[in-house]
């Protein structure tokens, strides 16, 4: 390909709206235009990665026994009320009336897709296990994109679905997917990701993991154990505390005249926060009754985690009624009101006496005593983990937190779909019986925009030679002499003869404009032909990432940048 | 890949449902499954030959400096509200709102975000001619879905969109074009394919043409010369007619009680059909007034011509009320109301004396002669060519009337969208000029199907090497006999190391089933492995079209069978 005609431009100021060093390098670079929030095209370099990207999925996938299917982008909503996904998902899934008047979804996933393909026809416990994995395009609408491919509204997703007969085998071909996965990140060029235990969410069934792609930009957060292999998304992660049980007092009512955060509180009292029993409000969405929580002064609620133990949607409460009988910021668990439910963390259990509100405006309580005072209680994990925090595994104060992009993730979905769905088999002993289901996700150009947030310069992106756009770059710095031009095109035919990707710059401009896009497009390997190399008989040939920067005689350049391709491509040949 | 575990049902009773051989047997070799009127998932078959016709596409695409991007699925309203077409298509656009309430469409093709993603990107008349294309899912809200995979309403499609700086320089593209088509035909081993001239519709511009895949089950129909070049879309066919004057003579009224339609009017008056003048009524869709259409008795009125004649869309009348004043089955062109546009067809000019209505029950004229009773009027091509018609290049009464199956269209189209979407270059001269564009598709599961609706028996389809699932089926005919499993097993780990694509039928069942399925997997080179081949030392190898059956000694089948898919694929490699 020739710059000269490849279309798209390359310039040096990145858009005010882009705020990610991946999201403007490659909008810089000519790889990608906005259409619309969240929705974008792609130019030629960035749709030649994803199809490599695609190809090394394919290719993993396959080894692992993969069928790839198409299922299609718009489904009838019948299908999604079998699996009752039709109501429970909320704004994110598009709909529409198609002409005759049905209703019509927009696949966000595809597990209903996937159950109404195998069933019917998957009738016997002989046929199992099988994966069935398309790439194809789904949309969702998100109401916070961002980060440019990082999180969109329409994206290429490989999704694949396994079916087994137990739940041995399906944890066994799960650890396949795992391994799989691993090899993907490690083919495509990813070099930082870890994969942790997250929430199923909207998916159901119990197990699932997330591979992260640990980057300061990431958007989940995630508690990674120092000592030993325990790693997590914060919005699972255990919260284990080691409290000191401290002395039992009185219960005594104190005066605290606008005295409603614990940073007032610590003041007034001079004790730590980790003596105070802090109350958080929340209300469920699906009729703004109250929630309070309690928990340690010190810590914070886990949203997921208290959105999982009460089984419904919350939000932190929007007002507190007067009629609610809860007195902001004198919130404390004796004497509250029996018109919200009240939640004790786990971070409270074994600790004697807290100081607390007392349900009454300007008034604590010192020397709370749960047992004593408040009688006998079930504690519940619905704090969240922090840096330096026990360990759930190892039991070490060893936890760090860190930030990460989720760039896929793997479901144990068990029977939800196959069950609501109806889909059965004959089992060895003529049982009817329902299949249990795995699930296992990977977004093309999110991972392509992550690749790229891990591996750049000022300059521009520096992609792996697995998934560049052209594995070689020829600059062609005097266009208007004829050796110099001459020799490049042979050299740009040779490297094609010999079936390297290769991306001629062909165009009469200066050499620091072509430099300055030949960085944008981040193909690893370099090679500048100019009056200068053509006179001492050599090309300029260097890499991408500054590693190397050599000369090759002309005679036998295209011969030794095949070799240094090759040489490349072999540390992703895993 | 083993048969035993590809997800996928073959049978025997095609579903009611189906109405054509392709549909049939797609449905019954487990390449598809219905999911909702005109949208399916594929199974694995389907989905390799889909990407098989893909890359072919892909390469000839390439050939011709195609750039491969992506466009989204889902674009904003306002784009296609610059074009003017988010008003102009009807129901067959899906839309909806999204989340923030802002409208959005289903791409049913792609000019709009073409012209997004070229404008401003290429300024200078130094980056023109360009061609991009992408394959990508598209959803088109068919009023009749029908043929499986032949008219659907979601499909896989290649879209190019080309660029130009003058009308010759897009003939010469458009010409390269039209050559690329007709490779991936060949290549594809569709073998009834044809270009004719089509309407335009509303994609605007003038010149265009359509692939058409000639069967009887085709929904188009087209008119071909025998003596020469001359292919049009029936719906743009001109007809030329050759009218004998005869004689002039008086106007005169006569009572033909009851005698409404053309044939009782024959008989009444035992003169030929040519003789008569017709009347067809027909409706604006705007505003239901009526067009009364005048056309020489034998012939018929094309809608498409008359819409595009018009310029607005129309319908046959449904109703012809008293008010209107047109007296239905004695309607004329002599004293007919104002009410109406009348338009008076080519194929009544010369004639000197018609048989038509007198716009009063139960009379007609004869001897109606239209310079003399009716003045000057202007003749317009709006009839229907017929089979024998008249030639409108050669001249020669040498018109066939073919049916069809649209499996391509290449049209000219000039600057409607550059112009209303104010995309410019900088010409040569300094001066701000609209490109000019050309746009270019092919629907790759219509394709397949077409080739499955040309290349069938009464057991399966005969897929062509260059696209069928799998290039050899190995049939094992008895696995639970040592011998015989162990060669077929080494015979498929041989091909597949050689690099042949081999389905293996590895499962404990009757040879007449085995044989059923392997007729609708319709793979090109199908090797048998029995106890009778094992003895004998050699494996039976044939052809699904039955060229060929012979027999290869097992020590080298895996040799042979790898040079007999390579002659079968060379037949393909232009």
């Amino acid at each position: 390909m020739k710059v000269s005609v490849l279309l798209g431009e390359r310039f040096k100021e990145a858009p005010s709206s882009c705020s990610i060093e991946s999201h403007k390098l490659m909008t810089r670079g000519g790889y990608m235009k906005y259409m619309s929030n969240g929705i974008y095209s792609l130019f030629t370099p960035a749709k030649r990665m994803a199809k490599k990207i695609e190809a090394i999925i394919r290719e993993e996938m396959d080894r692992i026994d993969g069928q790839e299917v198409m299922f299609p982008v718009v489904m009838p909503a019948t299908l999604w009320e079998e699996s009752g996904r039709y109501t429970a998902i909320g704004a994110e899934m598009a709909r529409f009336t198609d002409r005759s008047g049905n209703k019509m979804v927009l696949g966000m996933t595809h597990e209903e897709a996937a159950v109404h393909l195998a069933r019917n026809t998957a009738n016997s416990y002989t046929q199992y296990p099988f994966m069935i994995y398309q790439i194809q395009t789904k949309f969702r609408d998100e109401p916070r994109a961002r980060g440019g491919l990082i999180r969109v509204r329409e994206f290429t997703m490989k999704d694949a679905y396994s079916f087994h007969t137990s739940q041995e085998d399906l944890e066994a071909y799960y650890e396949k997917c795992y391994e799989a996965y691993e090899r993907i990140y490690k083919r495509a060029g990813a070099k930082n990701v870890v994969a942790v235990k997250s929430d199923s969410g909207m998916m159901g069934g119990s197990i699932s993991h997330e591979f992260m792609l640990l980057t300061e930009i990431g958007e989940d957060t995630l508690a990674i154990c120092d000592n030993c292999d325990f790693r997590a998304n914060m919005e699972v992660a255990a919260c284990d505390i080691v409290n000191e049980a401290g002395e039992i007092s009185e219960l005594t009512k104190v005066h605290t005249p606008d005295t409603k955060t614990i940073e007032a509180l610590e003041a007034f009292f001079k004790i730590d926060a980790k003596k105070f029993m802090k109350a958080v409000v929340y209300q469920r969405n699906k009729d703004d009754s109250y929630v309070v929580i309690f928990v340690r002064g010190d810590l914070e609620v886990n949203e997921t985690k208290l959105r999982n133990y009460l089984g419904e949607e919350i939000h932190p409460a929007a007002v507190i009624t007067e009629e609610s009988g809860i007195v902001a910021g004198f919130i404390g668990p004796k004497g509250l009101t029996e018109n919200c439910t009240v939640v004790y963390d786990k971070s409270l259990d074994g600790i004697n006496s807290f100081v607390c509100g007392a349900n009454e405006e300007n008034y604590h309580f010192t020397g709370l005593n749960i047992a004593r005072d408040i009688g006998d209680v079930e504690y519940v994990d619905v704090a969240k983990i922090f840096e330096g925090a026990v360990c759930p595994v190892c039991g070490k104060p060893a936890i760090t937190i860190k930030r990460g992009i989720e760039v896929g993730n793997i479901f144990q979905l068990g029977t939800k779909y196959t069950k609501s769905m109806e889909m059965t088999y004959l089992d060895k002993d003529g049982e009817a019986k329902h299949p249990i289901m795995g699930c296992y996700g990977i977004g093309v150009g999110r991972l392509m925009a992550s690749i790229c947030q891990e591996s750049f310069d000022n300059y521009g992106p520096i992609w792996p030679i697995s998934i560049a756009p052209w594995q070689v770059e020829v600059c062609n710095l005097r266009c208007t002499d004829e050796t110099v031009n001459s020799t490049a095109v042979k050299l740009y035919e040779d490297l094609k003869k010999a079936g390297v990707e290769v991306l001629y710059d062909d165009r009469d401009i200066r050499p620091g404009s072509m430099f300055a896009d030949a960085d944008l497009f981040g193909i690893p390997v370099r090679v500048v032909v100019s009056p200068k190399t053509c006179d001492a008989g050599v090309v300029e040939v260097s890499l991408r990432d500054k590693s190397l920067r050599t000369e090759f005689a002309i005679d036998n350049a295209a011969e030794e940048i095949k070799a240094l391709v090759n040489k490349l491509l072999a540390e992703y040949d895993i």
